[in-house]
């Protein structure tokens, strides 16, 4: 298995090392190893050079890696996080890494949320007529094509039997915005014909987040559209009992290519103190290693990650009193163990 | 004071008529009085008649109202609440009531929201090319324009500083939609700037989300667009303790007219049973009354409704054994003794 490494800005670094130093335990009981190249995209490759993505690296990527593990992007001196735009969009269209996989664990159940994750509208259409008066008109299209959502939804819908999901929930605005939403329940409800066994229910975006704040536990899984998904996944994560701990993989449907990614930001304010809770990119781990297969290994690390999370050595944010190394010891202790 | 009085459909007509005993009962101290005219727009006019909001109307309620007072709508059978939206965003469109307020009591605080209501994704510009067919290509627009952001703005800044509020957030997405993101973040920043005293700062949506739900009462104000408005609200409905509670205004800024509504649906599943809290219509009757400046009796109305909410008179999703009308009787009888 071929990694390309991206950690990216503040505690992008920090929570990445500590998954290299999982990774390379679990690559000494893998068979045929896993490799893990580090590209040094981020703020201060932006900053020197003006280089987000650079050029020719989609085809490297392609071609030569199976997944990205990527840390996080964002730093005090780019405030508009133009550099991480550049990157992750760049990634996600370039790459068609079209479903965005998003695993909820709540107390009493778990929701897989999935997210469209190149159109809608992050599609970059749109414009400003008459800048600056009165008469200025801005817009923002929210474009969808029946091909994104068909594929996005054959893998979601796949993706959940084998999950041994029962139900699944389209989130929505049809009644608002009619073009797309009319789209993806056409789509929905088609796709979910061909595929007895998985119930399907529709709520509207609104009435939705309503209901998995007072109650998360009515849900499994979930498919969405590109913005909703980025709201709900971050509700997910609320719910879930923190940023810190959650994890995200970005899938082409075809390739099978993927970026795992921890849902948490650079986090700046605490860079360098040792608090970045690893938790999160350990478990894009977990997702990376699943991805590929290697079911058992995933499991042998999930569980050492939940028991150690338990433990005083967890970071402070999840209530402990450990540093971001001094938990990756504990997880690497555990899984010496089983 | 002139009322349009609009129960709609389900428990709308219930709560309604809760509403209409305590303004009865205000009418009598106020000076003027109140009239209140109902009319009977819904889903039983729309399947008889195919009518949502008719022709007209809109010249009707300019003209002989300062305000509406509206239910719910919503019927099973019209799923897709063809009628409600018709209805609903015509009579924000053509009445211009592009300032929708939506107050959160918290548990240490409490929030001011303010959604846009006439544009956005909801302005319904957009469409399908191939429909049907893999190359099929939906599309809808979000359009903002400057002279609208620029009045909301305006109106929301100088009622939170009416208000009281130190602190108000920009909800927005910049990073994802920079042509609308864009104006509003220009308009925020400019107006801001306008009025010393009042402290702004910018939120994306996603991130937002995340942390009203962690600690809600590190907000005090938000201004939004009109699709992040509408989750947003519901969020904050979640928080408060449920939609049975929640009540907003809807504002047209230059004329002061008002469409005051509680924020719960029609529920057609307890409809009839006398389940249906009206303390969100009441709210209602409270806003209205403040925002026609009677600041007295709406207090003393929200005291009583307050009390009320706290003993068995209270309806069962909130806690209480008591029923719509017994905790109108309730309101009635401690508005009664002040
Ligand atoms: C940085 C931003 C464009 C991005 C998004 O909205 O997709 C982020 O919020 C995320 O969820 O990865
Ligand atoms: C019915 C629907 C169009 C409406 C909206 O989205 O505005 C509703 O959710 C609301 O908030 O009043």
């Amino acid at each position: 298995m071929r990694i390309a490494v991206i950690p990216g800005d503040g505690i992008g670094q920090e929570v990445i090392s500590a998954a290299l130093r999982v990774l390379a335990r679990i690559g000494d009981v893998v068979d045929g190893g896993i490799r893990c190249d580090v590209f040094d995209w981020g703020a201060d490759k932006w900053l020197a050079e003006s280089v987000g993505l650079p050029e020719g690296s989609l085809e490297v990527l392609r071609h030569e890696y199976d997944a990205i593990l990527l840390g996080a992007f964002g730093d005090p001196r780019i405030p508009d996080m133009a550099h991480g735009r550049d990157i992750l969009l760049g990634l996600r269209r370039g790459l068609d890494l079209c479903v965005n996989y998003r695993p909820v664990p709540l107390q009493g159940g778990s929701l897989d949320v999935y997210r469209e994750n190149t159109q809608g509208l992050y599609v970059g259409v749109g414009g400003t007529v008459c800048v600056g008066n009165t008469a200025q008109v801005a817009i923002d299209e929210c474009v969808y094509t029946r091909d994104t959502v068909e594929r996005f939804m054959q893998y979601c819908l796949a993706d959940l039997r084998r999950r041994g999901r029962a139900r699944v929930t389209l989130v929505h605005k049809s009644n608002a915005v009619p073009n797309t939403g009319g789209l993806w329940q056409d789509v929905f409800r088609r796709e979910l014909g061909r595929l007895p066994g998985l119930e399907g229910t529709e709520e509207y975006v609104d009435a939705f987040c309503y209901h998995l704040i007072r109650d998360p536990t009515r849900y499994e899984g979930v498919v969405t559209s590109n913005l909703f998904g980025d709201i709900v996944s971050d509700i997910g994560a609320a719910l879930m009992g923190g940023l810190g701990l959650a994890a995200s993989a970005s899938i082409n449907p075809e390739t099978g290519f993927g970026l795992f990614e921890p849902v948490h930001g650079s986090a700046p304010d605490i860079a360098g103190t040792g608090a970045a809770n690893p938790y999160g990119a350990l478990m894009c781990v977990v997702l990376l290693l699943r991805h590929f297969g290697l079911e058992t290994v995933a499991n042998t690390l999930h569980s050492s990650l939940s028991e150690a999370v338990g433990t005083r050595a967890a970071t402070p944010d999840v209530g402990g009193t450990g540093t971001t190394s001094a938990f990756t010891d504990e997880v690497l202790c555990r899984l010496n163990a089983k």
